[in-house]
């Protein structure tokens, strides 16, 4: 159980203030630097890791380069795209300063600054007599204040994050770097090398790294792109490792997680388990299927719904691996048993009292959270196409622009507008009318015959749903729709950010009509939504504590679940046994490129990598033990969604891989850590420096960085 | 290449007779049985190996008790299946003698009792001056009169195999012993456990393994099934091992490998691999698709098309990993090297003029054969809907019947007539008119359409087909003939065995029409094709002497390619890494199953299975260095279809395994030999006496048998 098991293998995604506490195993794990030096967020090697957003990647050079995901950065790449220089397909090198180019607008490098244990703070408002709303309030009314007191220095983006399930709040502040430009990536046929069929698969080859810069202002402060901007001077970069990593050797991995359910309740479980992943995973396969039939392979629409249909897939590809992890370690069993083990705990140690009725309330407030969720499952689908959203949270800006700007709901402050535009903005990018009315048919087809899901009445009145589901009748009703928007003109979408609520309420527009319609309704089950919250926030820190103490009674130490912050995980290379008969070795090498590649797409690699394989060309770069260039390698480190890109760093904290990617049988460990099971994809830093010398020619940025061991 | 790898692996499907060559390696590996007491075919433990027809068996008792795989024998069990006793679900298993049922129509049980060098007999006849035609007539006679007199003896069944494309002809005497009864197998959720899913594959978790029992009369002699028959009695049977079977230990199977072409020339290695399989692959992704169409799942019509479907989907997956195994070793570049090789030696050893000649000139032949099969690809498969097979064998038939039996082509003399009455039989649980319907129409439509096949006019005149292909006119064509037709009745089909050629002549059944319609043509392309199998009878025998020389020369022997004669193949329990990053552990254990386990078929074991694991209940069939049972094992041995059911032995001759499959990435071996991936899988005895003993309660069958080690 989490917490629990680190004496077999090394789960936690420890904050780092929590790594004096487990100093002892850190070392005996085989890190060499002082463990409470990681606990510095701005001193060696902390300060050199930093956000992207979604992804993590870290700094390697004096002149501010950003080594992260190729996939993190392929946004970027495509952006830069043309028929004419396709970098997808070539990669990008960028020759000089001068010819590195602009990352896709929203690209943003995040260095942590300062964090701050905020919880008395944020938790201070809150009495024993407010309902769960009230709860809510105080809370979002504290973060707000104090994201908006961090962020009055210029150049800096803060937040509050909840660690515990709200025992514990902390403000981080972090500088927010806005010229982000790419430097250098390698084409598809490296960096995506194995693409959707390999995903979340061992055996690995995939070359997934990609260079960016952060610039700043001459004054040395975040700004805009402009041409004078200058590259940033950042206090921390990490050296290059070349060699030495092998089998067994100590590796942690610095990054931002994003989100774990470790400490989900049996209820959650079986809820999650037992209903939403099937509902979901049946769903998306609908989904998948209606695009794929309205946006034909190679059409103009596929090549807008293109990124999405990879996330559907991919999403769904992971959804199978954890339905399929839940049922192999029989998941809710083990849930079942941790819970009983922690009742007797409590009635042991003289708890009762003070735990077994907040864990009574817990389990009642999340059943009735799952009631919620069941019974609004169709509705909530049917509100996806994306007009629709786009009508909704216009209206719902223009609302919310009535309130002094420290009052609006978060997602619609004067801080969040640049994301708000940007997202009118790529809809251009993203939609297409056939395609978007083939999926909202898909949604109001599930939200009008599934079983668990209550009809809503405003909604049904408002879209003149027929009582029963009938294709051709709801079908010609949506393309009234489709046929007298407006919103799908991008100009038109982003002049209504400055319409005040009496432009909407009087829009002949369907879809604004719609989104006017439904408002107040929606209004009212967010605000049931926010009393839930509210009152979870009161419960679950409670339960939080009983498992801390309950671990500590046991000597072990209990890290939150991932949210986005940044953790620290450590363990050592190690391969595995994803099931009896088979074992993954822990790395793969140069040799496994030749035996996939197929000529084709995903499996083309360059004919120069080729050749240079052929004629076993390795430089310095070769593991002696493996008789070739280690290509990726498997870890027991403990990851997920979010930890992409995060610098994989050896005992003395040099650069030795970044992480990319967990197998498919690791992916359930979200849940519940699995040792035997957990492994975590990295691509090797040799293979990364061999092609940049050998197949990419990316000497300038070889000679930037500080290579070691080479 | 073939026979060169012996220092490396284990490759070598071995006659008998060339064990003593080997002898020394043999012993190396790791025999203790004397080598030489291998090639006595009626002495033990050869003596103990039978053959199925299409499988291997061994005999494990003094009582005629016959163990083979579960899915060569499942045939019987479906047989005796019915829906109050559905034995495919819930195993067989006789309490006595008397439970024990009849195998279904056609098994046999083949003991072979002589085998005999013909060559010069079956060569004898052939002159330098004789066409392809007069060569292949010549061969014809001789072996037809050799088996004609060697089945002079009551209950034999005789055959003439061609080594080294024809170098060499044996005679093989066997007792034919046709009462076979099924006395033993566990069901589909342990006997096909993983279904097609794990088909091919490793990690593999299948109990393979059912008992039959053969019957002979009173007298001792072959009989056909009677109550008063006795269990025959075998001069030899194997001694079961119930353990210290491990990781690197000597194992050899023997059986009956159907067909390789390793010495296939590199013409013929393009023709299949450039050409033939992938055509082949697209054909039957249609065919599979076309069935699933007109046959859905769980309909009548599905139930007779399963096997069928099972059979093509098989076929698919093995052509897959031909295809794939043949890029991944370079298939043709590594053929045209060892004819580089071969060349290289001719030209040194001064043998140019005795082989370079005859080189060209296979060479030349294997295009011409090449052509004609790409000539002809559509219209043989055009003439594939099985009433039409049907109603061409049986006016063949009527034909043949005119001559002495003597001069009757292969399976259409009176020894034949027992199988060939059964396959009219079979098509009643065979045959569905509309999905026959449907693939004539997908045949014909390929046939139509191929721009390689040529059109050939008797054809399209006797069925009227159209200029160009046209699906509605087709369609309307051919539902004429499944209205007319009487050939669907399984009784009418059974008497035109006895009609003459006049008969079918007038007949107006327009099947009938259309074989007769065909005749004159079919039997000159069949012309053609004895002609180039005379001339290929001629040239290639020449080839192979060469192989065997060169192969001498370097201090090699050369095994025959498999032509379902007995072999033996040795080596070692051994895993593998099918590729870059993966290993195959040699054993897999209990374990895995509870892993696998969704309680859907194919992954249901029984709950009695289930629970005996959870509570490792293991008895003495535990391998201690894997704390566990073995369920199946890998070893390094050279197999091929035709080998399932093989006793695997141990180093003192004892059955330690059953050989049921190959991994998918071995396939390729059937063309080259590629000793890093190929491996073969095994049941483990131990497993199969743990299912036995603790599931299914087989004591009656445990007693019966000579258990070891236990």
């Amino acid at each position: 159980m989490a917490g629990s098991q680190i004496a077999n293998a090394k789960e936690g995604m420890w904050t780092p203030d929590q790594l004096p506490a487990i100093a002892q195993d850190l070392k005996k794990t085989g890190l060499e630097l002082d463990p409470t030096s990681l606990t510095d967020l701005t001193g060696f090697p902390m300060g050199a890791v930093i956000s992207l957003g979604g992804c993590t990647a870290s700094f390697v050079s004096p002149e501010g380069l950003v080594v992260t995901n190729h996939h993190c950065a392929r946004g970027s790449i495509q952006y830069n795209s043309t028929a004419e220089e396709n970098f997808l397909e070539n990669g990008f090198l960028a020759a000089n300063l001068k010819d590195e180019r602009p990352a896709a607008p929203g690209t943003r490098v995040y260095v942590t600054v300062r964090v701050e244990d905020v919880s008395n703070k944020v938790r201070g408002g809150i009495t024993e007599d407010m309902s769960g709303e009230d709860v809510f309030a105080a809370i979002d009314a504290a973060e707000k204040s104090l994201i908006s007191e961090c962020e009055t220095e210029a150049g800096h983006r803060c937040q509050v994050a909840s660690f515990y399930g709200g025992l514990q709040y902390k403000l981080i502040d972090r500088l927010e770097i806005r010229d982000v430009r790419l430097v250098y990536g390698p084409g598809d046929n490296i960096g995506k090398y194995g693409g959707d069929i390999d995903n979340w698969m061992w055996p690995r080859h995939t070359g997934d790294f990609s260079f960016y810069r952060a610039y700043v202002g001459p004054d040395g402060l975040p700004a805009d792109y402009a041409e004078e901007n200058v590259p940033f001077e950042p206090e921390h970069y990490l050296k290059v490792s070349a060699g030495g990593l092998d089998d067994g050797d100590f590796v942690m991995a610095a990054g931002y997680p994003g989100s774990t359910q470790r400490y989900a309740r049996l209820v959650e479980v079986e809820q999650t388990f037992d209903w939403q992943y099937p509902k979901f995973e049946a769903l998306l396969k609908d989904w998948i299927h209606t695009i794929e039939n309205t946006a034909p392979a190679d059409s103009d629409a596929r090549i807008k719904y293109e990124s999405r249909l990879a996330g559907l897939n991919n999403y769904m590809k992971n959804l199978g691996g954890q339905i399929e992890g839940a049922r192999r370690v029989d998941l809710v069993g083990r849930r079942a048993e941790r819970e009983a083990a922690l009742d007797t705990w409590i009635a042991s140690a003289g708890n009762a009292e003070n735990y077994a009725e907040t864990l009574e309330a817990l389990d009642a407030l999340t059943s009735e959270s799952a009631s919620a969720a069941r019974d609004l499952w169709g509705y909530q689908n049917a509100k996806r196409a994306q007009l629709l959203s786009a009508a909704r949270n216009l209206y719902r800006l223009s609302k919310e622009r009535q309130k002094p700007d420290s009052e609006r709901e978060s997602g619609f402050q004067a801080r969040d507008m640049n994301f708000f535009r940007q997202s009118l903005e790529a809809l251009e990018r993203r939609y297409d009318p056939v395609v978007d009315k083939a999926e909202w048919m898909m949604f109001i087809k599930d939200y009008m015959t599934s079983t668990e899901s209550v009809r809503v009445p405003v909604f049904d009145e408002a879209l003149g749903l027929p009582e029963i589901w009938d294709a051709a009748t709801v079908s010609a009703l949506l393309d009234t729709y489709y046929e007298k928007t407006e919103l799908g003109d991008t100009e038109y979408r982003l002049s209504l950010m400055d319409k005040d609520p009496a432009f909407f309420e009087q829009s002949d527009d369907p879809f604004i009509a719609l989104a006017v319609a439904l408002y107040q309704n929606d209004m009212a089950l967010e605000k049931e939504e926010k009393d839930r919250a509210g009152r979870m926030a009161e419960l679950r820190p409670t339960y939080m504590q009983a498992i801390i103490d309950w671990q500590a009674s046991k000597g072990f130490a209990a890290y939150p679940d991932a949210n986005s912050t940044l953790r620290v995980t450590y363990g050592n290379v190690k391969g595995g046994s994803p099931k009896d008969g088979l074992v993954y070795t822990p790395f793969t090498s140069l040799k496994g490129i030749l035996e996939k590649d197929t000529g084709e797409d995903p499996f083309n690699a360059p004919q120069r990598e080729l050749d240079l394989i052929e004629t076993a060309d390795y430089g310095p770069y070769e593991l002696d033990t493996l008789g070739s260039v280690p290509v990726n390698f498997l870890s027991d480190l403990d990851s997920t969604g979010g930890n992409s890109g995060s610098p994989t760093l050896n005992s003395k904290g040099e650069l030795v891989g970044l992480l990319f990617d967990g197998t498919i049988e690791s992916v359930n460990s979200d849940w519940d850590f699995d040792p035997r099971t957990t492994r975590t994809i990295h691509v090797d830093t040799r293979y990364m420096l061999w092609v940049m010398e050998k197949v990419d020619g990316a000497q300038r940025l070889l000679d930037e960085m500080e290579i070691v061991d080479k």
